[in-house]
């Protein structure tokens, strides 16, 4: 990898889908404008919304938002990964669930890597979160990295991260940055969104960059922020706010990589498949 | 599970063994004392000292060390996870090196498993800490569980910590308690020790209970202490000092366990081996 300065932007979407693009493309730009070189919007950036809107909201990819995307990556001449959106199957199937789609676009506005959600968030807890996304969406079943000229990204998506398996089949691909957009509720990110992202930046030895979503929503429970940046060391280089609005942003430095990789050489260590 | 009293004991032990087994066993009393009805030793335990002294210092199992731990677990009808020992290979061989090997006693006296240390601490920081443990110890390669009368315990030890498939075996091995004796470095502990121990418990929803050595040692370099005992959501329960000997104990809830495996069941969402 090179060394180079990367923006997690962290807002609080909701039902309006042209009003989360405009302030998605608005933030953008503000994190491109401080120098960013790799931008990454939370999950569901574009649409967030009543549960049985679902089906009518997700979009084929190409599509409107990864259009709008794409361009935006090319006109400010970064790498840009769009958070996630519900993704239509293609053809389009009423019976068929959207994927929870995130997708990392080059500089010239390629599309370099296309990620579906493979953990769904199926929880309950009485009185503070209850959610059934396997109800809505489809669970994808491949594991995304793509070979950058910033190094290889690894792409996850929130409750993914609750699966080291994953993070370790990103790290055999080569990952040297992982970039997990979410949506971490507020109940279970004060109790595990920092260990275990900075977890997962410890055992597989790589960046993490993680924005997340704030806020109470429509879908009745509240959001965690705190997007988070999480150097090889484990060392939170960037943290978000509690409760607002941020581009939250930190130099990647591929000297504390390699160091790290050198120093307490664990990725060569491992005895169990 | 059922619930009960856990203590972690944290020491400094240095080269005289015969010294270190007094002081255990006046540890053990005293959390027995407290009504522990596991207590667990942290790593090497009974003999630290000059590397080229490794070999003859080493024991069999059974021995003098796993004798006294023995007697002293029907003494006081306590599970005792007997931290770990240099282990003499049975027929002992001078080319052979020993393991690095913890042992569960139950309250009868038996032996109920004996685990090997798999990962062995291999590591280069330059002024701070280097150890070659491969130089010195074998490597073991089978992962261990046992289910004893408070319930399913794994064993892992120190480094291993950073290998989450290990952790992902003894889950799927029905782990509810994992013992984890260890002399994690000062340097590498304030960096990782507290979120690597909480994201093994978060992820595989189990109790971790941690005994850890603390001080300055003969091997020029100092532990962390801050031995931990955490629950499966994550919370830290019981913390030691950071520089003393302690029992650190807590009370292990059963019923914590069952509640966070029901409500966030993630051990039953995993789709990846």
């Amino acid at each position: 990898m090179r060394s180079f300065l990367v923006a997690a932007v962290q807002v609080k979407s909701g039902p309006d889908k042209g009003d989360n693009l405009e302030k998605a493309c608005t933030w953008v730009r503000a994190a491109a404008s401080q120098g960013a070189d790799l931008v990454a919007l939370p999950e569901v950036f574009s649409w967030r919304g009543a549960p049985e809107r679902s089906g009518s909201e997700a979009e084929p990819i190409p599509g409107r938002t990864t259009d709008l995307m794409s361009g935006l990556a090319r006109e400010l001449g970064i790498h840009l990964v769009a958070g996630s959106i519900l993704e239509q199957g293609v053809p389009a199937s009423p019976h068929d669930l959207p994927f929870n789609t995130t997708t990392l676009f080059g500089p010239d506005g390629s599309l370099l890597a296309l990620y579906r959600k493979i953990h769904l968030f199926d929880v309950d807890l009485p009185g503070k979160v209850t959610v059934r996304e396997s109800a809505l969406r489809r669970a994808g079943d491949e594991v995304v990295t793509a070979r950058t000229a910033l190094g290889t990204i690894g792409l996850a998506v929130c409750y993914d991260l609750r699966f080291p398996e994953l993070f370790r089949r990103l790290a055999d691909a080569g990952a040297e940055i992982v970039v997990m957009p979410s949506a971490f509720t507020r109940t279970t990110g004060q109790a595990h969104w920092e260990p275990l992202v900075r977890a997962r930046a410890i055992e597989n030895q790589c960046f993490m960059v993680a924005p997340n979503q704030f806020g109470a929503g429509p879908h009745g429970f509240a959001d965690y922020g705190n997007s988070l940046v999480v150097d090889p060391w484990g060392e939170v280089i960037a943290r978000g706010p509690d409760d607002d609005a941020a581009v939250v942003s930190a130099r990647l430095d591929a000297g504390v990589l390699e160091r790290v990789r050198r120093e307490l050489p664990s990725l060569r260590h491992r005895r169990l498949a």
